[in-house]
């Protein structure tokens, strides 16, 4: 009997090759363990309002009205939402052709684009052209677009941060190119170094492979740090060496929780820096309505903006985000909603604010708990926070934190025995004894023989102290169980 | 000055080999027309709401209610919404976890698949497995992660209908495959004839490609023709004896205007021929929220559902769905009430089924206005019509009308001279006159030779009268100005 062509073994390789590990054999198995009726606690992914996070009031009412027009003509409409956003939600009707129901452009409503635009200009100093904004169905879709247009075999090369937002990695395999790793240093605040960069390119043509785009990912996932100006220069600046496209995942801009090193996007140092580089190098950066203070993941809404890509190129990107006709409508409002929020003035204009900083004030203390709560467990740490104790937040960026667990030799020695990756291993056991759902380091890439775990910053603030409390018994169980002698993995 | 990886000369091959005619040259010429203040008519593409269709009341409430959760309290919500929508609100939320700013499961929320299961169950008779259905951002979406798991290299042919709905040609160039056409014929009532079906496998095979899967669109696209029982068992069993998965897209199975034959889904008949044929087949159906009476295109909500697909396969299905997190909350839950709307004795009972009525009936009405409309114009019908004359309305299924031009000699040389395909030459000539903008029918394939357009038949009943008019007053001229013999292009 052949094999038929849904069979496993006839299926598209890159498929297979595929590996994604936020939603891999740990989230598989805390699933299970949810079905068996066990308590999770899931800080695989970053979906805050999974967690408890509540919804921005203003943007909701705003795009239930959009869902439901005909309540803009019911006269008891002002008893439930505020004329602010009965305003709003007329102004976004009035920017599709058909309401929500409507496919919009391909690229997105012109007129979101336009308000897009709009943020990008007030946030960089620089014009900002519409028709080079693409709404999409979160920024991953459009991350996963931009490289299925770069790529064209598997000689083709993407710079990737490691670790590095599986994302990538993903989507690479996927499209039968090649990752080319760059790692940042833990132990210079994972800072990314321009001579290491320059050895990833050497040994990758070594290899016959072209090194095509990079990826930066700033605020760092999974390991929070954010980009000093002068190190995005230096990075341009290879990129124009090396002629790279630089791919800028920027979705986690407004997460930060020091005010020492505020986010500075890409586009803007690069059009600091003047020509020649300012006109040559191809900067793609995409951000979301996922991450913020918004966290409205299920709504997939997110944007991808293009400098210094050429119009041919742009219709091409054009031609194949119309074969799926359009993003869904609402995502695009909330991301007209969140570049361009109620100001001053406004009705809704206090209680956006107080629920905004109330959010990201808690999100600032809920760094600080785990962060202080990782390193008072043994052989867990941030390996920066020892040397750089003033930042201790830088530990805790974006919305993850991404301890280094020394895992004594005779762990990894069980772990070989039972057939895991040692860092699967131990979030294996920390799952089963505590029901918290972290992500193994290694499904992020790191240094042979380091261990570390994900896990993002979101459980409820209240909830916070406990489940530290719970980790640290579990990981002082874990350590007493296999730390016999004083023996520990090499940083 | 070496190329750059987003130079169009360096792009990836397959990404320019994509063909896309729904929102192709004809529909950037009528995007520019409208700029500059011209009336267009975008019969393009099915997007009803665009075109005046009111979206269905009780499932707007239902969503507006679940984006705004904060209302679910409100001592003010039963002025503004029936008890029946916050029920069911409730009842979406519940299945969520975190509203609909969480990401769902990357299959979608669990609790609309099961809804899916069982509207399929009544549908076919034949018990549906919600672990075998994932939800997707439109069924567009989930069609291209099918074809990208199956599709391996250019030596994998899609056997795909010719007239086509773009969508498959062109998401097989973007992945690498080969596209296989078979021929429907117009002669029959766009029928499928086997043996045609079977002279392209073999001529397939003698170009050295294995043939993989088959996608049947029924109803139609855009032909509006509903396969027949016998029709879809044979078409099973040659996918039998020729090791073909079937793809089956049943987006119109809503949109039936004739009572002779309705939709009988491929799942359905599949079951029902026994094994060894049921047990073999590997079949994937799609579905979405963008067609039947509901139309909510903007929404994006879609789902496929696979039978006799191994788990492992399904397993590499659902890890690279998880790449892009989830399908859009939003548009799972409407997805869950397509599958499971308002029930007799509920209040909105009523309301919903009159407002489903009026949009079905008033489909009818158009389709026969159209349909009547082109086959008084000259060189203009359906080549059926005249054989079936009391099958009328077989000619504007789905939502599209198909009809045939011939064009005078005099017409295609003058294309030829204007460097244009005929077909696109006069439905350029169309748009410029009377701002109808049409797809030509060589964005679907045809015959050599002959020559049709599309258009949706979803413009407004009380506009249709006046737009086909308009029509014909461009056609008579048309034909005045080319056809100054009597010599027709050949059927």
């Amino acid at each position: 009997m052949l094999p038929k062509a849904l069979d496993y073994e006839s299926l598209n390789e890159n498929v297979k090759k595929v590996q994604y590990a936020v939603r891999g054999e740990l989230y598989l198995r805390a699933s299970e363990l949810q079905k068996e009726g066990k308590k999770i606690i899931f800080t695989n992914v970053g979906n805050p309002h999974a967690l408890g996070q509540k919804p921005l009031t203003f943007p909701r009412q705003v795009v239930a009205l959009c869902q439901a027009p005909f309540l803009l003509d019911d006269p008891n409409v002002g008893l439930v939402f505020p004329v602010d956003a009965i305003a709003r939600a007329k102004h976004y009707l009035s920017l599709t052709s058909g309401g929500l129901g409507a496919y919009s452009d391909s690229r997105g409503l012109p007129g979101v684009r336009k308000e897009v635009a709009e943020f990008i200009e007030r946030r960089d100093g620089y014009r900002s052209d519409p028709e080079l904004i693409f709404l999409t169905d979160g920024a991953s879709k459009g991350v996963m677009q931009i490289l299925n247009t770069i790529i064209r075999g598997e000689q083709d090369g993407i710079l990737v941060p490691v670790p590095q937002y599986p994302l990538y990695s993903a989507a690479i395999s996927l499209f039968g190119g090649s990752l080319v790793p760059y790692y940042l240093e833990e132990t210079a605040n994972w800072g990314l170094d321009i001579n290491n960069l320059r050895e990833s390119v050497v040994q990758a043509r070594f290899k016959g492979i072209t090194v095509r785009a990079m990826v930066i990912i700033n605020p760092g996932n999974p390991t929070g740090q954010c980009l000093s100006e002068a190190n995005l220069k230096e990075i341009l600046r290879f990129c124009y060496q090396e002629n790279l496209v630089l791919l800028g995942d920027e979705v986690y801009q407004q997460n930060i929780y020091q005010d020492e090193r505020p986010f500075i996007s890409a586009r803007k140092v690069l059009l600091d820096m003047g020509p020649p580089i300012s006109k040559a190098v191809q900067l793609v950066s995409f951000h979301t309505v996922s991450k913020g203070y918004w966290g409205e993941c299920g709504q997939r809404g997110g944007y991808f903006e293009m400098t210094n890509i050429p119009p041919q190129t742009v219709d091409e990107i054009y031609k194949v985000a119309s074969i799926s006709l359009s993003p869904n409508v609402p995502g695009q409002i909330f991301l007209g909603l969140m570049v361009n929020p109620p100001k001053p003035g406004d009705i809704s204009y206090d209680r956006f604010v107080r629920e905004s900083k109330g959010i990201l004030e808690s999100l600032r203390k809920r760094a600080r708990i785990m962060t202080d709560g990782f390193n008072s467990c043994r052989n867990v740490f941030f390996y920066f926070y020892k040397i750089y104790s003033h930042s201790w937040v830088n530990g805790s960026g974006a919305m993850y934190s991404f301890p280094q667990i020394r895992l004594p030799p005779k762990a990894i020695e069980a772990a070989k025995k039972a057939g895991k990756v040692p860092d699967v291993f131990y979030c294996l056991k920390l799952l089963e004894a505590t029901g918290i759902s972290t992500v193994p380091g290694s499904g992020f890439g790191q240094k042979e023989g380091v261990f570390h775990l994900r896990t993002t910053i979101l459980p409820a603030e209240e909830d916070m102290p406990a489940i530290m409390a719970s980790f640290k018994k579990f990981n002082d169980e874990f350590m007493d169980q296999y730390e016999d002698y004083r023996g520990y993995s090499r940083m």
